[in-house]
Protein backbone atom coordinates (compact mmCIF):
# COMPACT_ATOMS: atom_id res chain seq x y z
CA UNK A 1 0.00 0.00 0.00
CA UNK A 2 1.34 3.59 -0.83
CA UNK A 3 0.27 6.58 0.79
CA UNK A 4 1.28 10.13 -0.08
CA UNK A 5 1.85 13.20 0.63
CA UNK A 6 -1.87 14.57 -0.68
CA UNK A 7 -3.42 11.30 0.86
CA UNK A 8 -1.95 12.40 4.18
CA UNK A 9 -3.02 15.76 3.74
CA UNK A 10 -6.13 14.95 2.70
CA UNK A 11 -7.23 12.46 6.23
CA UNK A 12 -9.74 13.95 8.82
CA UNK A 13 -6.98 16.14 11.49
CA UNK A 14 -6.83 13.49 14.32
CA UNK A 15 -6.31 10.24 12.20
CA UNK A 16 -3.56 12.67 10.72
CA UNK A 17 -2.05 13.52 13.98
CA UNK A 18 -2.41 9.71 15.05
CA UNK A 19 -1.06 8.63 11.50
CA UNK A 20 2.17 10.50 11.82
CA UNK A 21 3.04 9.97 15.21
CA UNK A 22 3.21 6.69 14.91
CA UNK A 23 4.73 6.16 11.68
CA UNK A 24 7.88 6.17 13.04
CA UNK A 25 7.28 3.16 15.06
CA UNK A 26 6.82 2.62 19.05
CA UNK A 27 8.23 5.41 21.10
CA UNK A 28 8.57 5.71 25.08
CA UNK A 29 6.15 8.41 26.61
CA UNK A 30 7.93 10.36 29.19
CA UNK A 31 5.92 12.84 32.01
CA UNK A 32 8.41 16.39 32.10
CA UNK A 33 7.93 17.45 35.34
CA UNK A 34 8.63 21.90 35.56
CA UNK A 35 8.29 24.96 38.46
CA UNK A 36 7.18 28.17 38.09
CA UNK A 37 9.44 30.95 39.46
CA UNK A 38 6.07 31.00 41.42
CA UNK A 39 6.05 27.89 42.82
CA UNK A 40 3.32 25.95 40.95
CA UNK A 41 4.50 22.72 39.17
CA UNK A 42 3.42 21.44 35.90
CA UNK A 43 3.18 17.81 34.22
CA UNK A 44 3.27 17.30 30.42
CA UNK A 45 3.56 14.26 28.55
CA UNK A 46 5.86 14.07 25.89
CA UNK A 47 6.93 10.77 23.19
CA UNK A 48 9.63 13.08 21.79
CA UNK A 49 12.84 12.19 24.54
CA UNK A 50 15.68 11.01 22.66
CA UNK A 51 19.97 10.75 23.28
CA UNK A 52 21.54 14.35 22.48
CA UNK A 53 24.73 12.89 23.74
CA UNK A 54 27.04 10.90 26.20
CA UNK A 55 29.48 13.16 27.51
CA UNK A 56 28.03 15.53 28.67
CA UNK A 57 25.23 12.88 29.56
CA UNK A 58 22.50 14.89 27.55
CA UNK A 59 19.07 14.77 26.04
CA UNK A 60 16.67 16.47 24.11
CA UNK A 61 12.68 16.85 23.51
CA UNK A 62 10.58 18.69 21.00
CA UNK A 63 8.05 20.85 21.94
CA UNK A 64 5.38 23.32 20.63
CA UNK A 65 6.06 25.70 22.84
CA UNK A 66 3.01 28.06 21.76
CA UNK A 67 0.12 25.63 22.19
CA UNK A 68 -0.46 23.18 24.75
CA UNK A 69 3.44 23.11 26.24
CA UNK A 70 3.40 26.37 26.94
CA UNK A 71 3.76 26.34 30.61
CA UNK A 72 6.65 23.15 30.29
CA UNK A 73 8.65 26.29 27.78
CA UNK A 74 7.72 29.09 30.38
CA UNK A 75 8.83 26.99 33.00
CA UNK A 76 11.98 25.33 31.80
CA UNK A 77 12.81 28.86 30.83
CA UNK A 78 12.17 30.65 33.81
CA UNK A 79 14.05 28.38 36.40
CA UNK A 80 16.47 25.86 33.70
CA UNK A 81 15.72 22.53 35.77
CA UNK A 82 13.26 20.15 34.51
CA UNK A 83 12.90 16.31 34.85
CA UNK A 84 11.91 13.76 32.71
CA UNK A 85 10.22 10.60 34.81
CA UNK A 86 8.96 7.41 32.67
CA UNK A 87 5.87 6.28 32.61
CA UNK A 88 4.89 2.48 33.76
CA UNK A 89 1.69 0.75 34.16
CA UNK A 90 0.32 1.88 37.16
CA UNK A 91 0.51 5.05 36.46
CA UNK A 92 -0.04 5.42 32.25
CA UNK A 93 -3.51 6.46 32.58
CA UNK A 94 -2.98 9.41 34.88
CA UNK A 95 0.36 10.23 32.76
CA UNK A 96 -2.05 10.88 29.36
CA UNK A 97 -4.82 12.58 31.62
CA UNK A 98 -1.72 15.32 32.19
CA UNK A 99 -2.57 16.17 28.50
CA UNK A 100 -5.79 18.12 28.83
CA UNK A 101 -5.85 22.01 29.23
CA UNK A 102 -5.43 23.10 32.40
CA UNK A 103 -4.94 26.33 33.58
CA UNK A 104 -1.16 28.19 34.60
CA UNK A 105 -2.26 27.86 38.26
CA UNK A 106 -3.89 24.59 37.96
CA UNK A 107 -1.31 21.46 39.14
CA UNK A 108 -1.46 18.60 36.80
CA UNK A 109 -0.06 16.49 39.64
CA UNK A 110 -3.21 17.38 41.70
CA UNK A 111 -5.85 16.82 38.88
CA UNK A 112 -4.16 13.58 37.22
CA UNK A 113 -3.78 12.05 41.10
CA UNK A 114 0.43 12.47 40.55
CA UNK A 115 2.39 13.43 43.39
CA UNK A 116 5.48 15.58 42.97
CA UNK A 117 8.43 14.98 45.06
CA UNK A 118 11.88 17.24 45.56
CA UNK A 119 15.04 16.39 45.81
CA UNK A 120 17.68 18.81 48.05
CA UNK A 121 19.34 19.55 44.51
CA UNK A 122 16.74 19.96 41.91
CA UNK A 123 14.11 22.59 42.38
CA UNK A 124 11.92 20.63 39.24
CA UNK A 125 9.12 18.15 40.63
CA UNK A 126 10.20 14.74 39.98
CA UNK A 127 7.14 12.65 39.87
CA UNK A 128 6.95 9.85 43.12
CA UNK A 129 5.35 6.92 41.54
CA UNK A 130 7.79 6.85 38.14
CA UNK A 131 10.54 4.27 39.06
CA UNK A 132 13.07 6.03 36.47
CA UNK A 133 13.38 9.45 37.06
CA UNK A 134 15.86 12.02 35.46
CA UNK A 135 17.19 16.09 36.35
CA UNK A 136 18.26 18.35 33.69
CA UNK A 137 19.44 21.39 33.60
CA UNK A 138 18.85 23.18 30.31
CA UNK A 139 21.34 24.06 27.96
CA UNK A 140 20.03 24.62 24.58
CA UNK A 141 17.12 25.15 22.24
CA UNK A 142 16.92 25.29 18.88
CA UNK A 143 13.67 26.49 16.82
CA UNK A 144 12.59 24.24 14.07
CA UNK A 145 12.17 27.23 11.58
CA UNK A 146 9.96 24.82 9.07
CA UNK A 147 6.90 24.54 11.81
CA UNK A 148 8.03 26.60 15.06
CA UNK A 149 8.76 23.53 17.13
CA UNK A 150 11.39 23.65 19.05
CA UNK A 151 14.11 21.43 20.24
CA UNK A 152 15.22 21.93 23.85
CA UNK A 153 18.39 20.19 25.17
CA UNK A 154 19.36 19.41 29.27
CA UNK A 155 22.24 17.88 30.78
CA UNK A 156 21.85 15.30 33.48
CA UNK A 157 22.22 16.43 36.30
CA UNK A 158 20.87 13.37 38.60
CA UNK A 159 19.38 10.47 37.68
CA UNK A 160 17.08 8.08 40.24
CA UNK A 161 15.89 4.86 40.31
CA UNK A 162 13.73 2.57 42.65
CA UNK A 163 15.83 0.04 42.16
CA UNK B 1 19.36 4.56 43.64
CA UNK B 2 20.51 7.60 42.73
CA UNK B 3 23.23 8.21 39.92
CA UNK B 4 24.62 11.92 39.82
CA UNK B 5 26.31 13.60 36.98
CA UNK B 6 29.68 13.15 38.40
CA UNK B 7 28.77 9.27 38.30
CA UNK B 8 27.82 9.32 34.52
CA UNK B 9 31.27 11.08 33.33
CA UNK B 10 33.21 8.01 35.56
CA UNK B 11 32.07 5.22 33.65
CA UNK B 12 33.22 3.92 31.25
CA UNK B 13 33.51 5.24 27.70
CA UNK B 14 30.88 2.47 26.36
CA UNK B 15 29.02 2.00 28.99
CA UNK B 16 28.79 5.06 29.37
CA UNK B 17 27.42 5.82 25.86
CA UNK B 18 24.79 2.93 26.08
CA UNK B 19 23.43 4.27 30.10
CA UNK B 20 22.58 7.82 28.23
CA UNK B 21 20.97 6.00 25.26
CA UNK B 22 19.13 3.35 27.23
CA UNK B 23 18.06 6.12 29.99
CA UNK B 24 14.95 7.96 27.92
CA UNK B 25 13.55 4.50 27.55
CA UNK B 26 13.02 2.13 24.67
CA UNK B 27 12.48 3.31 21.46
CA UNK B 28 12.30 2.53 17.82
CA UNK B 29 15.92 1.91 15.47
CA UNK B 30 14.96 2.98 11.58
CA UNK B 31 17.54 2.93 8.60
CA UNK B 32 17.98 5.79 6.67
CA UNK B 33 18.18 5.21 2.96
CA UNK B 34 20.55 8.00 1.07
CA UNK B 35 22.44 8.26 -2.11
CA UNK B 36 24.80 10.48 -3.51
CA UNK B 37 25.05 12.32 -6.37
CA UNK B 38 27.66 10.16 -8.18
CA UNK B 39 24.54 7.14 -7.34
CA UNK B 40 26.54 5.67 -4.57
CA UNK B 41 23.79 4.40 -2.53
CA UNK B 42 24.31 4.83 1.55
CA UNK B 43 22.24 3.03 5.25
CA UNK B 44 22.51 4.02 8.10
CA UNK B 45 21.10 3.23 11.24
CA UNK B 46 19.28 5.62 13.85
CA UNK B 47 17.43 5.50 16.89
CA UNK B 48 16.44 8.77 17.36
CA UNK B 49 13.46 9.49 14.77
CA UNK B 50 10.84 11.54 16.13
CA UNK B 51 7.23 13.02 15.08
CA UNK B 52 8.03 16.94 13.97
CA UNK B 53 4.45 18.08 12.69
CA UNK B 54 1.26 16.52 10.99
CA UNK B 55 0.37 19.30 8.33
CA UNK B 56 2.66 19.05 6.70
CA UNK B 57 3.46 15.92 7.26
CA UNK B 58 7.37 16.04 8.77
CA UNK B 59 9.67 13.76 10.78
CA UNK B 60 13.20 14.56 12.28
CA UNK B 61 16.36 12.91 13.79
CA UNK B 62 19.39 13.81 15.38
CA UNK B 63 22.50 13.59 13.84
CA UNK B 64 26.88 13.50 14.77
CA UNK B 65 27.79 14.53 11.06
CA UNK B 66 31.26 14.72 11.64
CA UNK B 67 31.35 11.24 12.33
CA UNK B 68 30.27 7.69 11.36
CA UNK B 69 26.95 9.50 10.04
CA UNK B 70 28.84 11.79 7.69
CA UNK B 71 27.60 9.62 4.11
CA UNK B 72 24.21 10.26 5.48
CA UNK B 73 24.82 13.89 6.38
CA UNK B 74 26.66 14.94 2.96
CA UNK B 75 23.74 12.64 1.11
CA UNK B 76 21.07 14.56 2.37
CA UNK B 77 22.24 17.77 1.70
CA UNK B 78 23.45 17.01 -2.34
CA UNK B 79 19.98 15.16 -3.19
CA UNK B 80 17.64 16.71 -1.10
CA UNK B 81 15.92 13.02 -0.21
CA UNK B 82 15.66 10.43 2.05
CA UNK B 83 14.21 7.07 3.33
CA UNK B 84 13.23 5.88 6.88
CA UNK B 85 12.93 2.18 6.66
CA UNK B 86 11.28 0.57 9.86
CA UNK B 87 13.55 -2.64 11.23
CA UNK B 88 11.71 -6.32 11.40
CA UNK B 89 13.11 -9.18 13.37
CA UNK B 90 13.78 -10.78 9.64
CA UNK B 91 16.27 -7.76 9.48
CA UNK B 92 17.56 -6.29 12.56
CA UNK B 93 20.67 -8.42 12.49
CA UNK B 94 21.74 -6.85 9.47
CA UNK B 95 20.06 -3.45 10.23
CA UNK B 96 22.78 -3.13 13.22
CA UNK B 97 25.53 -4.30 10.96
CA UNK B 98 25.40 -1.02 8.88
CA UNK B 99 26.53 0.81 11.54
CA UNK B 100 30.44 -0.40 11.10
CA UNK B 101 32.26 2.24 9.63
CA UNK B 102 32.53 1.52 6.15
CA UNK B 103 34.44 3.35 2.74
CA UNK B 104 32.47 5.82 1.48
CA UNK B 105 32.32 4.23 -2.11
CA UNK B 106 31.09 0.73 0.02
CA UNK B 107 27.29 0.47 -0.19
CA UNK B 108 25.52 -0.83 3.30
CA UNK B 109 23.15 -2.63 1.32
CA UNK B 110 25.93 -4.56 -0.27
CA UNK B 111 27.52 -5.26 2.73
CA UNK B 112 24.90 -6.01 5.05
CA UNK B 113 22.81 -8.08 2.86
CA UNK B 114 19.64 -5.30 2.29
CA UNK B 115 18.38 -4.65 -0.48
CA UNK B 116 17.91 -1.22 -2.08
CA UNK B 117 14.41 -0.42 -3.77
CA UNK B 118 14.02 2.82 -5.59
CA UNK B 119 10.33 3.86 -6.40
CA UNK B 120 9.81 5.96 -9.72
CA UNK B 121 9.25 9.34 -7.39
CA UNK B 122 11.99 9.26 -4.90
CA UNK B 123 15.62 8.44 -6.16
CA UNK B 124 16.85 7.50 -2.35
CA UNK B 125 16.79 3.94 -1.87
CA UNK B 126 14.42 2.16 0.20
CA UNK B 127 14.77 -0.88 2.23
CA UNK B 128 13.29 -3.99 0.03
CA UNK B 129 13.03 -6.28 3.37
CA UNK B 130 11.46 -3.41 5.35
CA UNK B 131 7.46 -3.18 5.91
CA UNK B 132 7.37 0.07 6.52
CA UNK B 133 8.71 3.02 4.05
CA UNK B 134 8.88 6.14 4.10
CA UNK B 135 10.18 8.41 1.53
CA UNK B 136 11.20 12.38 3.13
CA UNK B 137 12.05 15.66 1.64
CA UNK B 138 15.27 17.33 3.42
CA UNK B 139 13.55 21.05 4.51
CA UNK B 140 15.08 22.14 7.64
CA UNK B 141 18.06 21.52 9.92
CA UNK B 142 19.27 23.19 13.31
CA UNK B 143 22.47 22.42 14.77
CA UNK B 144 22.70 22.08 18.36
CA UNK B 145 25.36 23.91 19.26
CA UNK B 146 25.87 22.66 23.02
CA UNK B 147 27.19 19.35 21.39
CA UNK B 148 27.71 19.72 17.54
CA UNK B 149 25.32 17.73 16.86
CA UNK B 150 22.22 18.40 14.05
CA UNK B 151 18.84 17.75 14.06
CA UNK B 152 17.34 16.94 9.99
CA UNK B 153 13.67 17.87 9.28
CA UNK B 154 12.12 15.88 6.33
CA UNK B 155 8.42 16.33 5.11
CA UNK B 156 6.95 12.91 4.20
CA UNK B 157 6.56 12.65 0.64
CA UNK B 158 5.46 8.79 0.17
CA UNK B 159 5.16 5.99 2.61
CA UNK B 160 4.45 2.47 1.95
CA UNK B 161 3.73 -0.68 3.63
CA UNK B 162 3.38 -4.38 2.48
CA UNK B 163 -0.03 -4.01 3.68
Amino acid sequence: MTIKKKNILEFEKLYRANFVNSISGFKSASLIGTISLKKKNNLAIFSSVIHVGANPPALGFLMRPFSVDRHTYKNIKEVGLYTINHINKEIFKKAHQTSARYDEDVSEFDECGLTPEYSEKLKAPYVKESKIKIGLKFVDEQEIKYNGTIFIVGEIDDSRSLE
